[in-house]
């Protein structure tokens, strides 16, 4: 392609090295041959046919240069593919090569065959994600930092209810995959117009034992225009990286300076700048947010291809092998970063403590409205609880002292008068304790079902 | 909205009947008055609030103007309702009402009880679709057409059998689309930031208990910014859609003037061009490819929408809500054309044969190719079916008798002399006979494993 | 439509009412009237027959609920529309009603006619955000604050020069769609397929005096399956979406609490929380980002349908209106929105200055190791800047001083030894002054063209 | 990246020389020496310093290998770059190496520098279609076919009014993307954060005198996060794209079997089938459309990184560099099979004088109809132009004839009776004679505007 090193940084190195175009010649290969082995197995070749075969391609070197030539004159990579292995094979032979089968049996066969690796190795980087998800959500289960909505500060969270979000989401993308992989990726055979011209019932015993060579699944039927099982695979596949794409971007409003909850771990060389020698740049997040987009932009050609006319497609096929194949890349490559992120971010507690403080204690004002409701009413409690975070912001005192403050001159200063629904004369006999009231200002104490949530996701993971 | 005629053809109506704002009003409410009922039953307001309170709101008129002006200023739909719910209460039952939930609550948990019937009714007419293509299927199982790649005539298949790839791919997207409603679409109420603020570990419980008074399914968690619940029913529609798309896509390519294999139901109005008298116009294939053209385009902004930050999204849940609820409106809409195409789909065998025989009888040269390799190599049996086909063509005779004079004359008028794989010696004792000649131009004898295709598929259907 | 209130937040309002069922049936009324007034002027039809119907159906109360059922098997709106019409008509005026013109003439037209207002309104909300942004720019082009690239802390710039960057963009976008509105929106006239079937020549002479009739533009040729035209538009309104974007997203980071930069305009009940009062949600932001994804999903919407098969589209054209319609009513929201955040944008500017220092004086390193490097050399120099930054966290003390004590020491204590390229001896006579450290770190002078690029920007955007 | 076979057909292979690594790499360097340059030339550089750093890098052999590994810790291909074009010079060399720069600046110029000369290229194409397409429009100005609405026979049109709406909706494209390169694409400088810090006002000249050194253009301000420069170029990329897809999509619908009205051009190998001797694939059509989608898939990408935040992107800009550089390769590559196409493109016209026929006349019912109206009434009228059409075709004679026959039997055989609107009396004296109605059933005589659209367009296009 165009500039590798545009691409690299998103892409997965490890899954690319097996994904080059000697590793799509060998899948290809290895569908004729498995295409080969069940006619002989049923008599439709002679006996010995598919070892002479074997043994004559397996170490043949097709000439990559050459295929590429033919790949624009044919449309597909199989036309120049078969040709050549076609050459390549002494005359008795040619005739059982490719017998029965079209260009679209050969590469969508081959797509399934070079994919379903891959999807193993997902599998296993989700599997690292979700333990080291665990593991941050065990250690961190009461770590309190503050919840922020729409990039506010709302109320407290723990950082472990945090991570649980993230895992469960990577670990319901994981089962989705999961089942995915563990149908298996379906192999495609039905020959020219996908009813098995020239093999009658035979055919769909071959599409059966063709799928057993090869370690893929039988499908129903034949699947040229039929593209549900891509729609499913790539949509499993863009879960994943929704969900990854959640963690990158979490992870970097955290790591914004003036945030600075986490850390993205630090490695040599890592997110430096060339100039700006106190920078950290959260490189692994926009790795895994660039890898992301890129896919959503392959998901939306794989589904407005789901329609194919008639018994081929004229483009649609054809437009759907480069973002299948990268976003398989790009999914492996996203969360190979992900799972070191996970791995080894870095944790700064007193920094989410700082940043609970930040306000003055008016994020505690829910609670502590919560806590003067019954004896102020809803308004008044509200009122105070208000009053109280601006005249500490104000006055640099902290929340709790002027609120005590406050509730003990009666809470009269604030708004006069009590609420229609509370009875003034019984406010004074109920106002809550200075105890209860630095307790409601406590964000370590108002975390709210962040323990249990953690308890039960993990509950969940571990299934 | 804007102009409704515009949008209008692509909807269901029917559904559009029960996702109006009233109807969107009372799952809001719906959900406010479960969260009462739930916090009832554990002790949390006091015995009787429910009831009391769903007496004064079941019949409250919201003021749908006011709202709309409330939903600007506060950016979602909840926040002007929870006010105008408030204000219908009398005092003692104002502070019961929407105690510790959040918009998000409110809006997710509604959306999800307002289409969880769509989905029922989208099963529905997919179930309609299965019926009418078996039936199809049955019928035509043995009905010869040409099967066409790259829009061009290929080789021979069956009716029933491409019949069976539409009814196949629609089958396997109503069954993932069912598994998402068999697991319910889930409820949400987190509270502010997700974790039940105030609420401790009740809040687990309380959310439970919520869900199964709205009859929607308990999620692992909160999932205010885990969207793979949305991702996971939005790319269900989206697989339905692209199913009816391709059953659209190929009536629309058969039903062509030239082809003219099939034609859409007529109906009083249906299809008729204001000018042009002679047109009856595919309007239900082009009402279904618009449908899912549309639905792609709102399936690429909730992709888009997965990763959301912190604990609430900044305009990524708001752009959510009206590409998932319109989607679910289009693939109602498609399907109910998707049904009714298929029930009164007009098939027309005559054309079908016709159509066979366009290429005066090109299209059997792959299969007579076939029947003459063994007497005379593969290269000579292919010149010889070709060119006979040109003859036919040419002379208007049938291309059977071409090929009988033409083999009849020894097979030598092609090519001159045998291939060299082939004994020239042998030949004459080996050639066909005019009968299996005939045989193999015959299309209706050269449908693979069509019928078989058909049994299997019908076989899978029922189970 | 489906629940407005879903939709409501997001859409211009004031569009809205401009482009309800009647408005869009009084722009097809528009179009058909121009049509008979430009045959009467070529006499194909009797003199007055244009005022004749004009004042029959201007007046006429079209059955909006009967168009809708006609729409759903015509197929688009302007067939039932048509029949109406010529319903409402004597038999004398009948056959001059819609003569040579087909639906798709009548929807084109009425969807350009309409739409064409609107373009306006939109640059009218684009020169309110240009002044608004000018105005900022000229207060603020030397108020300090921080750069921040991948989201972190890196150099200072002024605010100035940030709002310069948003207006630079809003503009091109507004001179890019005003190209398009310059230019016209074409109407649409080729009756049947596209070349004015029994008009002849005087087709194309019919299709200019319609275009000038409506106060259209008149195109090189029909467009009914050219769609260059809706691609163009629909492009520069994503453009313009993509600006306000940009604004949006810059905005909603720099309010977040912990930077507090900048607030939006706070209005009676914007943005506040329904349980949270310390909240003040950044709800413009929200529903700006939001319209502008919705507006990107429709847009991927049009880009698909702009390849229409043969002379009418088949879902293709049918999938164009929505998308393209509610595009531009979602621009004009999101407008409307940005120009109230730019004109009553509150600046912190102390809070800026604050963040500048929150590192200890590390984001100055870059400039203290620049001054540094000819005396020490560039790693010494990049060392002794990094290590007073760390001192001057460490220790709380300002970076200006721990530099100036560590140059003081010779700068030996950093690092050990000078550079190879540097001559140690020459080094204590050439260290900078304490006064020139103490001005390489202040960022208020290291703003770089900050100021100049704002000049440059007001010259441009004033051009 | 991945297997380039499954890229291949689709891309042009002559773009793709000169974008691959080292020609990126060679972008980067011009970059960087045009930065030297610059600031030699206003003396922030030792004289000479440009030419002694060209000397020694210029012949560099960077090491692709390495700077793979690099790019995925610094999360660019500019960090390792710069490090290694670093280190190849000697110390005296590498003060001034990338001095004031960002990696930003370097890989988005070095990518427009990269991307000028395609624009040339694809222009070139462009131009090669536009002569062949007048050729086309010149040769059959009234060569008539039929015109097809939603996939349907309609009514006559000339197949040069169909070349002109391809070869205008091609020009379109041409002149817009012509206009983004004729303004030139941008250099991007504007150092760390955009504001050239440390250069002060000279910044801004040094951006201009880059620009002119690399013969790009110079920007307004950078625009590091202001991509409107990108949405212009890639939206103007996509339509192009659109405008060949809509060639293709046509040719591809009238080079179906039972349309056989155009042919691809024929070449060796080309279209050929592996398995069926009797097709010609249209390959070039399956390519092109292919193309078209996947680029549409890049544009989503792109539009939906348009808001960047802040002064530099957390992902969203990475996300852009594949789309962008793809998009323009396959466009060079869908109108290097576009131009062959229109150049070579086999035309049919007796193919379309029988499909003209295929309805027996009924096509022509409308002409018909619009004759017998005066004397008829429009709806008896109406029927009696079908009715012939029904008769010709089940009785298989000619549609004129049998008008003809029912118009001289009084027309009274149809409908009974005149139209309330019709003298009844006055019917036999205005009937049209059999000429007029021989005449009206010619499709040649009724291709409305179709020459004068050639005209118009033709006159168009050389303007």
């Amino acid at each position: 392609m165009t500039a590798a090193l545009l691409s690299h940084p998103c892409m997965s190195q490890d899954a690319l090295k097996d994904c080059r175009d000697a590793d799509f010649i060998a899948s290809m290969l290895a569908f004729e041959l498995a295409l080969v082995r069940a006619q002989e197995r049923i008599g439709a070749v002679p006996s010995g046919t598919t070892a002479d075969m074997a043994e004559r391609l397996e170490h043949h070197a097709f000439d990559v240069a050459e295929l590429a030539r033919g790949v624009a004159s044919g449309g597909n990579p199989a036309i120049p593919f078969v040709k050549a292995g076609r050459g390549a094979l002494p005359d008795h032979l040619k005739r059982y090569w490719h017998q029965g089968a079209t260009s679209q049996d050969v590469v969508d066969s081959a797509l399934m065959h070079l994919l379903t690796p891959r999807l193993g190795a997902i599998d296993g980087l989700l599997e690292r994600c979700r333990t080291a998800g665990m593991a941050l959500m065990r250690t961190h289960a009461d770590t309190p930092m503050v919840g922020r909505t729409l990039m506010q500060q709302a109320l407290p969270i723990t950082f472990g209810a945090k991570v649980a979000q993230w895992t469960v989401g990577l670990e319901q993308a994981r089962r989705r995959l999961g089942e995915v992989a563990d149908q298996g990726l379906p192999v495609q055979f039905g020959g020219a117009v996908g009813v098995h011209s020239g093999w009658g019932d035979e055919g769909m015993a071959l599409m059966q034992a063709i799928a057993q060579e090869l370690g893929l699944s039988c499908p129903i039927l034949p699947w040229h225009t039929n593209r549900q099982p891509i729609h499913t695979l790539q949509t499993a596949l863009d879960a994943v990286a929704g969900a990854v794409e959640n963690l990158a971007l979490d992870v970097s409003l955290l790591t914004q300076t003036e945030v600075g909850e986490v850390s993205e771990p630090s490695a040599p060389g890592m997110g430096e700048s060339s100039s700006m020698p106190h920078k950290r740049n959260p490189v692994r997040c926009a790795l895994i947010r660039s890898s992301a987009r890129r896919l959503h932009g392959h998901t939306s050609v794989v589904l407005g291809a789901v329609a194919q006319p008639l018994e081929r497609g004229l483009g649609e096929w054809h437009a759907e092998w480069v973002p299948l194949t990268e976003s398989v890349l790009l999914v492996e490559g996203a969360l190979e970063q992900a799972a070191v992120l996970l791995e080894g971010l870095e944790i700064h507690p007193e920094r989410m403590a700082a940043n609970l403080a930040v306000t003055g204690g008016a994020i505690m004002a829910e609670p502590v409205a919560r806590l003067l409701t019954p004896s102020l009413g809803p308004e008044r409690a509200k009122a105070l609880a208000a009053d109280a975070a601006e005249q500490a912001r104000q006055q640099g005192r902290r929340y709790a002292d002027v609120l005590v403050s406050l509730v003990q001159e009666g809470g009269d200063a604030v708004n006069g008068g009590a609420d229609a629904s509370t009875a003034a004369s019984s406010q004074a006999s109920t106002l809550p304790s200075a105890e209860a009231i630095r307790a409601a200002t406590d964000p370590a104490l108002y975390i709210g079902s962040s323990k249990h949530q953690v308890r039960a996701a993990l509950e969940w993971l571990q299934r």
